[in-house]
Parts: structure tokens; C-alpha cells; sequence
């Protein structure tokens, strides 16, 4: 065997363990007694430890020294093991135990401040995340920005500058749209209660209807929907609100987006770091034009419309026009995870300002309730009215998740991105999306984005389907133009 | 940290990752979607390479060599690891690997060559399994028979002798008690059939009524019965079947006694090797009792009766003592699975006594079929019709299981045993039983036995509870004390 041969070897194995901890935190979230909690945390520890041994481990420098890449495949599969095994050995092993340990107490300590609304509980705990990622981030920085190393975890080869720039344009534009949305009479809401298991079946048949494979994954019920796992074996997970069945169906559209990414993957990758979604951001572009640009448009929620008639009869809503604005209506609220498309964008570069400027130092943890509250003010036009609604909301930093936050609105102008080039090559879609066939639009996303996994960067791979390098420009014309439309603007 | 503080540590975190591997086969059986089969293959084999790398890991063996035991909990738990470092440590590498491939493909080929009732295509990859066995054996036992090296895996400290010796005493008086119940008229089947929704919500009522703890574990259908993982995450599943609701009662009943073994361990061994069943033997003792002493007693089947009564309507059976009698009822049949109380162990020392030949090399791999057709027909009395009911019906030998089988039989003699001594200490117990109430005889097994898990030997287990060496002698009492009663004889 080649040293290739021999990384692979070794490495496959460990993305076998990988799939293996990615499952036990499903079983975690679907199908765990609740009395097997402190169990499940010694498991979750022993697998950690395991998968931290193996990325650490030295042969695996030793086979990259002489491993000689023959042809794409291998030279991406090389780049991706070397990105990690350099990024792992510049991390200190007590530094990441102290994260490790910290991050989990701090998570607590979270969940416990934000039940009782008391910042100041969480503050001192949040200061020492905030300490220990910032020297984790210069470790591996080197002399370069900081937050550029955490945001690499999630979205190779970003910057926060480049976001930075991406976002600032995005800003005034959904800030303007959402403020003249909001002078305009809301739409419709739905009335009446919805049957859970009518919800479930109508869900599954969504799912189906975008192409997602059940005889490799399966839903289930979570408190938070969620998608996991990658290769032959990629779970999703719905959930259900009595008045409310857009969560439930708009969810299982933002999964099956996640899912069918991993499931569209060329087969060859199974098991290598090419087999699973190239980064956050691009995994999102996924699940945000399934459930946006396509399960919001005015095309599929016309055929959503007489399903949804057929399960649940009269609930209030005359004709597919009033549906589909009663699917996009704008309203005020305080919760990113429960915002439209419009508002979600600005609810993220609230965050990804703020945790820039605790990065870099500009920004002390104590004052940052008063930046999120002034910030929501200036952006919303409205007072946080208490911290659960405000800076307490977000589980992420908690759990040292610095970075994370821009990946979501990443993806969103990758979807603008991939929108247009998916209309210009299937010219009538509509057509087939108004009788619930979204298999045109799911087949060109597998064929021009899916099916490559992780063969080019992040960027690159958004490049190769839309023949140019992504901006935020079709993501703000197709939000203008949407909602001017359903708004009469 | 001491050494055997380090021991321990390493050891946690071992008898972690040995959970994590059970609740993967867990889903394999419950949860997986179909087409996940080829990646679930490799999820097992980078599990199963991690856990053999452990258990050779020379630093326990420096441990071991150091490690002091400051009590009687320290020393079993050295006890224990030493003798699992030990055996695996004298089976070479290569030899472990022949072996997993081998059994891989056997099962395969068994279970091709049982839809085919083809017993000359399973006979030459069977015949490979049984020389690496007897290879593996050799290796462990050095100058002992290898039969008991192989025995020691599932019941440390019994003996091909010593059972052999304990199952020649109990065939006779079984082959006797069989003839002479099968010369009597049988009792009444039930009619009809039985919703399966309402046999689930039975068999969950039975789970609870025997003392399954579903705070710590679950319940799900399985195509074959089983209970899975210890400490706070033990799981079990049973089967519904239209018209033969015993199946499903019994099957979780069955499941609920190694459940329970599982959950009854002192929470101080949680993570230890004392945190598990002590032998294969032990915990189908629990699973014998509570499906057979308890469940099928008059006393427990009086209450099932008005259960099914209540949950079924008429199925049939007058009264109670008819009912008694159902439950218990014996007949032909070639399948170990399906039997009754008295015909099981028949089905068991059949396959004791052929197993052991062919490790011993008395019996060729050739003649394995004949000479199962030979014993089947001198103790049940007529000959089999096929395969799939003869020599290729379990699964066991294809997985290179020789040693297993007399556990089931010994389970059922250690439950004999138990039973005395519970009915000495709870005097009026079938009064409880007659009303559904197993708590008495449940807490009697956990303040017994269950508690201790891996504390003491098995045979000491069974020792500390009933005051006795175990022996077949109560056992065979009972079957012929109730068979009797049953069948008038």
C-alpha cells in the first residue's frame, strides 16, 4: 500500500467513528430514555476522546509527508485531512480539554439564565468561553485575524472581512424592505387546529415530494428538527404544533434540503472527508432554497395549498394568492429561529457584528446585552423586552460556537446565487412545481452542486454551479422582488 | 492516581465504548433504514478494531501487573479485566482476523443455504469456522480442553464435564416427562385474532408489572426479541403476532427478566466491569424466571387471563384453569425457539452434545446432519422434515457461537434454584402474583442477585442467593411437579 493508500485507510475508519458519534447524539435527541442522561455523556466523552486520538495521531502526519495525490479526488481528500490534522496540532491538548470541559458547564449555565432572565448569571462564565476560544483562535492564527480561524471551521477559506463587506451591503437593503413590508396590512393567518398525525403524513409526503430517500434515512419527532449523519444512513427529524403545521412542513423542507445534500453525494466518497457537506454555509444554501425559493414559492405553495385542503378542509384562507401570502407573512418578533426570510438575514448580522467584536476585543462581554439591545433597536424598531427574547436566545456561544452564526446567512445568498442559475438552465419550473414536482429543480442541484461533496472549496463549489462567484446581489433582488409582489409595494 | 485508578479510568471508558457498540446493533435492528446495511458493515468494524485495540493495549497489562485491590469490588473488577486481557492477548492477530472474516461470510452462506434447505452449501465454510475455533481454543486453553475455553467466554467457570454431566441427568427424566404429557389429551388453543395495538398495550402493562424501569430504557418491535445495554440505557424490544399473543406477551416478559438483571446492578459498578450480567448463564436465569416461574405460574396467569379478558373479549378458554393450562400447553414441534418449558432444554443438550463433539473432533462436519437427525427422532420421537427445521435452524454456528447454547439450559437450572429459595423467603407469593403484583419475587432477584452483577463467579451468584451449590435437581422438580399437575398424570 501507498501512504495515500494507508491515510485513506486509517482515515476511513474515522469517518466510520464519526458517523457513528454523529448517530449517538440522534439517538440522543429522538429515541434516549430520559434517566440515561449522565450515561450518554460519559459515551459522548469516550467517542470524543477517541475521534481527538485519532486526529491527533502522528502516523497520520507521517502518511501526508510522503502521500502523493494522482489525481483531483485524492489531491482534495489530502487537503481536507491536512487542514484538520494542522489545525488540531496548533491547539495546545490542555487548552482544548479546558474548552471541552468549560463549554459544557457554560451550557448549563446558559440554559439555567436564560429559564430564570438573568444575564448577569451567565456573564461571567460566557467571559471565559470568549477567553479560552480567542486563544485557541490566535493559536491557530498565527499572525492572521482570529475570527477568520473559528469561521474556517465552518466555511473554509471566509473571512470576516469578506463577510463583513457581503453583509454591510446586505443591511440597509432588508432593513428598508422590512420596514416597508411592515407599513403594509399583514396577510391572513391560518385559523383552526391542525390534526398532529394529518401534519406528520402531509410532512412525509413533502419530503417525498423533494426527493428525499427513506430507504436511506428515516423522521422522526425532535424538539429541535435537525438532520444527521451522511453516506447511506441520513436521519431527519420534524416537529409538530397544533396551530401552526407550516413549522412542521417548512421544517421537514429545511432538513430534506440538509439531507438530500448528503444523500446526493457521489457514492465514490462514501466514508471520505469528501463524502459529506463541504461547509455550514453551503449546507444551508441546501436547505434554504428547498424551503424558500422553492417551498415558498408562489408556484409550490399553490400545490400545498389544495394538500393541505385535502387533509384539513376549510382553515380560513380563500384562494392560493391569500396562501401564499399567509406562507411569507412578515411580522414582528424577537426570535431568529422563527423570523422570515426577510427579518432572518438581520437577525444573523446582529450576531455576527457583535461576536466579531468580542473577538477582536473592541466589544467587553459586560457590554454586551446593551450593544444586542441597541443593535436590535436601530435594526427593528422595537425594545428587547427581556433577555430570553434578546442575547440570551441563541444557544451557540454558549457552547463556543463563534463563527457559526454568519454560515446561515452565507447560505441564504447562496441560495440567491443558485436560484437564478437554476432558473435560467430549467426555464419552466413553475410548471412542475405547481403540481408538487420538484424533481427538475432537486435534479439540477445534485447534478451541478450535490454530487461533489467536498472535491472543491466552499466557494469554488457554489462557482461550479453558478458559473460565477457568489455576492449578495440575487439574494436581495429576488427578496425585493418577492415581497413587493406579495406586499403590493 | 494509583495504577489501578489509571486501570480503572481507561477501563470506563472501554465499558463506555462497549455500550455505544451494543446501542448500534440496537439500532440496526430497531431504527436503521434498510439501505444503510454496507455503511453500518464498516461503522461495526471501526468499532469493533477500537474495542480489540483496547482490550490488547499494553498498558493494561503494566497496570494489571501493579494494580493493588484494596477490597472485594477492586479485586473482582481486576479479576475480571486480567482474564479478558489474558485470553485475548494468547489468540494471535492474524488468527482474530481470520476468524471475524470467516464468521462474516458464514453467516451469509447459512442463512442462503437455510432458505434453500441446502445443508452441503453451508458445510464447507462451517467446517472453516470449526477449525479456527478449535484453533482459538487450543490457543487459550493450552493444556485444558479447548471446549471449555470456549465455554468460559459466556460462563466463566463451567466445564464441558461439568454440564455434561448435569444435562445427562436431566435428558432422561425430560424424555420421560415429554412422552408421557404428549399421551394426553392436549389442552384448548385460543381463537381468533388479537390487535396487535392492543397487544403491545398489554405487553407494555406486563413490562411495567414486572418491574421494567421505562424511565431507563424503551421498548420497540424487533422481527427476534432482545434486551440491550446495561446501567441507565437498557433497552428491549418485542413481536406481535395476529393470532398467537403469547409470543408477544412472553417475549417481553422474557426480555423484561435481562432487562431488569441489567437495571437492578448497583449503581456504584455503573461503567465497570461489575456493571454487567455476570454470565450468559446468570442472566438467563432472570429472563427464565420471570417468563416461566413467575409468568407461566397459575398464580400470574390467573391475572393475565382477566387482562385478556378485559383488553380481548372472548378468545375461547372458560375459565382460569383452562387458561393456566393454554399458556403451558406442550406440542410437536422442531423449532428450539417455539418450545415449551420441558422440550427447550431437550433442544439445547442435543446441541451441547453435537457441539462439543465437533470441537473435540468425535464429529466430523460431514456427519453433523445425520447425527442431529438421530438424536432429534430418539428423544421427540420423529424425524426431520428439512433443514430449516433440523441442523441449519439457529444461527449460532455460522457466527462461530460454540460454548452458547448450554447457557440457555444452564439458565433454566439456575432458575430452578432460585426459585426454591425466592419461595422459601415469600411465603404467600402467589397471592401477589394472583393479582399481578411481581414486586415481592422482583425484589427478592434484585436483593439477591441482581444487584451484584459481576461481583462474584457465577456459580457463586447463584450461590449467594439460594444458599446451595446449583444443581438440576429443582429444575426438574418443578417441571414435573406442574406438568403433572397440568396433565393429570
Amino acid at each position: 500500500m501507498t501512504a495515500y493508500d494507508e491515510l485513506m485507510q486509517f482515515q476511513r475508519e474515522t469517518e466510520a467513528l464519526g458517523q457513528i458519534a454523529g448517530r449517538l447524539g440522534w439517538d440522543q435527541e429522538t429515541m434516549m430514555p430520559q434517566g440515561a442522561t449522565p450515561q450518554r455523556a460519559e459515551e459522548h466523552g469516550a467517542m470524543a476522546n477517541i475521534l481527538h486520538a485519532r486526529r491527533i495521531d502522528p502516523r497520520v502526519g507521517d502518511w501526508l509527508q510522503t502521500a502523493e495525490a494522482l489525481d483531483d479526488v485524492a489531491a482534495a481528500n489530502l487537503r481536507h485531512i491536512k487542514r484538520d490534522f494542522e489545525r488540531t496540532a496548533k491547539v495546545p491538548a490542555t487548552l482544548a480539554a479546558e474548552l471541552a470541559k468549560t463549554t459544557s458547564l457554560a451550557h448549563r449555565v446558559w440554559a439555567q439564565a436564560r429559564a430564570d432572565e438573568d444575564v448577569a448569571a451567565f456573564l461571567p462564565i460566557l467571559q471565559k468561553v470568549v477567553a479560552l476560544r480567542r486563544e485557541e483562535a490566535s493559536a491557530v492564527a498565527g499572525n492572521a485575524d482570529p475570527y477568520d480561524a473559528l469561521l474556517d471551521d465552518y466555511e473554509s477559506g471566509a473571512t470576516g472581512a469578506s463577510l463583513g463587506a457581503m453583509f454591510a451591503a446586505l443591511r440597509p437593503r432588508l432593513v428598508a424592505l422590512r420596514s416597508a413590508i411592515l407599513d403594509q396590512p399583514a396577510p391572513q393567518t391560518l385559523s383552526g387546529d391542525f390534526d398532529e398525525v394529518a401534519q406528520l403524513a402531509l410532512s412525509e409526503k413533502l419530503a417525498l415530494a423533494f426527493g428525499y430517500d427513506v430507504g436511506h434515512g428515516r423522521i422522526d419527532k425532535a424538539v429541535h428538527p435537525f438532520s444527521s449523519g451522511s453516506g447511506l444512513d441520513v436521519r431527519i427529524t420534524t416537529r409538530t404544533s397544533l396551530t401552526d403545521p407550516f413549522n412542521c412542513f417548512y421544517s421537514t423542507i429545511h432538513e430534506v434540503g440538509h439531507a438530500a445534500y448528503e444523500q446526493g453525494i457521489d457514492a465514490a466518497h462514501l466514508l471520505t472527508p469528501l463524502g459529506r457537506g463541504v461547509s455550514m454555509g453551503v449546507h444551508e444554501s441546501q436547505s434554504r432554497i428547498y424551503e424558500n425559493q422553492l417551498g415558498r414559492s408562489r408556484a409550490f405553495t399553490g400545490w400545498l395549498y389544495g394538500q393541505m385542503r385535502d387533509q384539513f378542509g376549510d382553515f380560513g384562507i380563500a384562494d392560493e394568492d391569500a396562501f401564499y401570502a399567509t406562507v411569507n407573512r412578515v411580522s414582528d418578533g424577537f426570535i431568529r429561529t422563527e423570523a422570515d426570510e426577510v427579518q432572518y438575514n438581520l437577525h444573523v448580522l446582529l450576531r455576527f457584528d457583535l461576536e466579531r467584536a468580542l473577538m477582536s476585543g473592541d466589544l467587553a462581554v459586560n457590554d454586551l446585552e446593551a450593544a444586542w439591545n441597541d443593535r436590535f433597536a436601530a435594526d427593528f424598531g422595537y425594545a428587547i423586552d427581556k433577555p430570553s427574547n434578546g442575547v440570551l436566545q441563541d444557544v451557540h456561544w454558549s457552547e463556543g460556537l463563534f463563527g457559526y452564526f454568519p454560515t446561515y446567512t452565507l447560505g441564504n445568498v447562496y441560495a440567491g446565487c443558485l436560484h437564478v442559475a437554476l432558473r435560467d438552465a430549467v426555464p419552466g419550473l413553475d410548471d412542475d412545481l405547481a403540481q408538487g414536482d420538484t424533481s427538475k429543480a432537486t435534479g439540477w442541484l445534485r447534478e451541478n452542486l450535490q454530487q461533489f461533496g467536498g472535491l472543491r472549496t466552499p466557494v469554488e463549489t457554489i462557482a461550479h454551479a453558478t458559473v460565477a462567484v457568489p455576492d449578495e446581489g440575487p439574494l436581495l433582488d429576488y427578496l425585493e422582488d418577492k415581497f413587493r409582489g406579495i406586499y403590493g409595494l
